[in-house]
């Protein structure tokens, strides 16, 4: 067997344990906050079929799915095709030899999920998901091949109660991690179909959406410019500006655009949505979060058919941490019409991002083992087994190192692991019965017997 | 879009929330016991580089890998290939087409992690890892292509405290999870080598182990038979039979076998090994474990070089529900020679199925929702919110049925959910302050304001 380098796929990671700790406390808080508002876990298999992924995500998209080549003799039911070099493409070949798929996203198994479970989930059907998925984008800084998504998803139910808590979800998820200064910005797609409305191109609603969205990065102009390209003229955009440019507290907003979007049904209904949801906000006490109405809000996916959502924080140079909203026919593509659901995602890489920006994980979330036993040699390792016994029934989780380490270097496996607390074990302790509990991070030694030890820890 | 069927790939599962749930439990409780005895978790990339994997399973096992389709024109550098359709074999193509895979084990890849990253770990390294793998098995009752190990492994410690916590941490997971009567069966591998010698044949210590592995399922007969057809002859049965039959105590076991193998010098060495990891657990306290020296036991891996476990249950018709064993050499398929571990593997789905067959999951393990407010309308669902939020507050897991659906369908909805405590806010509630809370298990219903509300939850 020849040695090979070892080496990861491009745009993957190893966690190690410190990364590891601190990835489980985000997904951990996040998960604990789910559960509260009711929200239930499921998996789904890391592999879908092919073709229950492919036509969901776009042209681009189905060229960034990582396909799983058939196992076996996988050219054996390409006898044709090998035949004629010219016919044999990447394109054609590719059904033969490819029936799964890795997952692109978390949303297209879990309506794939709710179809095919159906007579077995209880409705309103409130589930929460984190998983991997995977992507063949190039792998660039901050975006990788394999990375986790972190959902939460109502099915089954059309009160704007949903919306509202998922508000809170994500005030009290993001208040447990540490921020104190993030917007959860919101719109609604009626709005924005009946702002398409208002210029007379209802169909142009996707175009229209796509230019607005990228206010924030492109400036007015630049949707001016990029509305023109797309055929609109500058009497639209005379109508669309003082639109997505109305200022002033959400109330004040709403009230303008209840007046400018007065000849609109579908645009109307917009505004009672969020109007609605705004109520329901008024009775839950939100931490930190700011709930701003955003009319340029867009989001690029074109299953939102309610209100849409988008996080960010304000206390760092970062895009968003979460976004999600609500659509009205998710499990049509599985063969299931009518079933609306509303739906949120967290940015998990991006909010560990932050957090360590802000220096904001708590110093214990890297404490995995609480103390260290230290031995000089064999004799003290038979005396110290016994009081390695009480700790770990005390449940403090405690190693000893084996013997025959210098003392030095187990101090550094201590500090290494972040270990708090070392205990000495050599002739004095195991004459006197007290043992050496030295604290790693002020260095105060003191002399403690087992039982003021566990007390201690 | 065309419909398709809502359907996964053979061999792969969904799990819902409540099998979530009990797998969730099964994983944490193993987890916390890893962390107690000083282990970290680690992740790797679902895909490695296919080079990692390939001719460390067998020729088998590559078969079994699932190979991932290069992204893009992926026949693009086929060209010469494709010219000649006779050359053009599932084999030849193979390395054209493909560079990755996904992960068949956690041990391959926990080699790889500890070469690439040998420079930042800290010695001893203990680390555990829960992840799923994929093989393209025939999937049958109990056998996925895709289902989760959940492994521990410490390497740089030659010490034998390491093999007898091992023991301890297969004594503590199991036991918490309920098992009563299980057995750890442990043998060397240096003891096999000893009695290959004793027979004169050492180098054919893999058709000897291989063998004597089966001696559960096939019988001594079969046994027999095997090695007859190896090239073993009948003297060498003779001298066999009566070292895999030793019976008594491991005390008794060892003794006899020390005078049997008094001429191996690796032999002898096993004894000691397990003689240490005896005395060791002598000084840890088993709760459930039976300890027993097993010299049938042999375990398939060629990696193992010492020690080697496997864990049975008593109470369930079941395969080996966890095994392991010491390695003196897994790094060195990636350049790093002489790294000597041991490590061990919990088997989560048969853990699952002994749990559910013994009936073994504590009932609230599925209890994720404490209570389900139910209000009649609007104005209750009003009154319901600011109760909503101070069992929250309290930390209490809460949801409020949004109104508009039939007091018994939301009934229905507690149940299927598992959710103990129902509160119903009707007119007489509203007007009293006095909410009824009613125990779905026994029916009972108390009336009570929130602050006895909360304190009963």
């Amino acid at each position: 067997m020849a040695n090979v380098k070892a080496a990861i796929p491009k745009g993957t990671r190893d966690f190690g344990p410190v990364v590891m700790n601190r990835r489980n406390y985000i997904f951990d808080t996040i998960k604990k906050v789910f559960r509260k508002y009711g929200y239930q876990e499921i998996q789904t298999p890391t592999m879908e079929n092919l073709d229950t992924l492919t036509g969901k995500y776009g042209d681009e998209g189905d060229q960034l799915i990582f396909k799983i080549l058939n196992s076996g003799d996988y050219l054996a039911k390409a006898e044709s095709l090998k035949q004629n070099a010219e016919s044999l493409t990447s394109k054609n070949l590719l059904p033969v030899i490819s029936e799964k798929a890795l997952r692109y996203d978390l949303t297209v198994p879990f309506a794939r999920y709710v179809v095919m479970h159906q007579h077995e989930i209880t409705s309103p059907f409130k589930r929460f998901q984190v998983q991997p998925v995977w992507r063949a984008d190039r792998p660039q800084k901050g975006r990788y091949r394999e990375f986790y998504q972190c959902d939460a998803d109502v099915v089954g139910s059309d009160s704007l109660l949903n919306e509202a808590e998922f508000v809170c979800i994500y005030d009290e998820a993001l208040s447990l991690l540490g921020l104190k200064d993030f917007t959860i910005k919101i719109n609604n797609r009626k709005i924005l179909s009946g702002i398409a409305e208002l210029i007379g191109k209802p169909n142009q609603i996707v175009d229209l959406t796509v230019a607005i969205d990228k206010l924030d990065k492109i400036g007015l102009d630049g949707v001016e410019k990029e509305l023109l390209e797309k055929g609109f003229i500058t009497a639209d955009i005379e109508i669309l500006k003082p639109v997505i440019l109305l200022s002033g507290s959400n109330e004040e907003k709403l009230l303008a655009l209840k007046s400018i979007l007065s000849n609109s049904m579908i645009g109307l209904k917009g505004i009672e949505e969020i109007d609605k949801v705004f109520s329901y906000l008024k009775n839950f006490d939100l931490n930190h979060a700011k709930v701003e109405l955003d009319l340029t809000l867009a989001r690029g996916l074109n299953y939102y058919t309610g209100c849409i959502f988008e996080v960010k924080t304000n206390e760092a140079a970062m895009g968003s941490i979460g976004g999600g909203g609500r659509y009205d026919d998710l499990t049509g593509m599985f063969g299931k019409d009518g079933l609306t659901g509303v739906g949120v995602s967290f940015g998990a890489d991006r909010i560990y991002d932050v957090l360590e920006e802000l220096n904001l994980f708590p110093t214990d979330v890297n404490e995995s083992t609480k103390v260290l036993i230290c031995v000089f040699g064999e004799m003290e390792e038979a005396f110290a087994i016994p009081i390695l016994n009480q700790l770990r029934k005390a449940n403090i989780n405690a190693e000893l190192f084996p013997f025959g380490t210098k003392m030095k270097k187990q101090m550094q496996y201590a500090n290494d692991k972040n270990i708090p607390y070392v205990v000495v074990i050599g002739g004095d302790e195991m004459e006197s019965g007290l043992l050496s509990l030295k604290n790693m991070e002020s260095g105060e030694q003191v002399k403690v017997n087992v039982e003021e030890l566990i007390g201690k820890l």
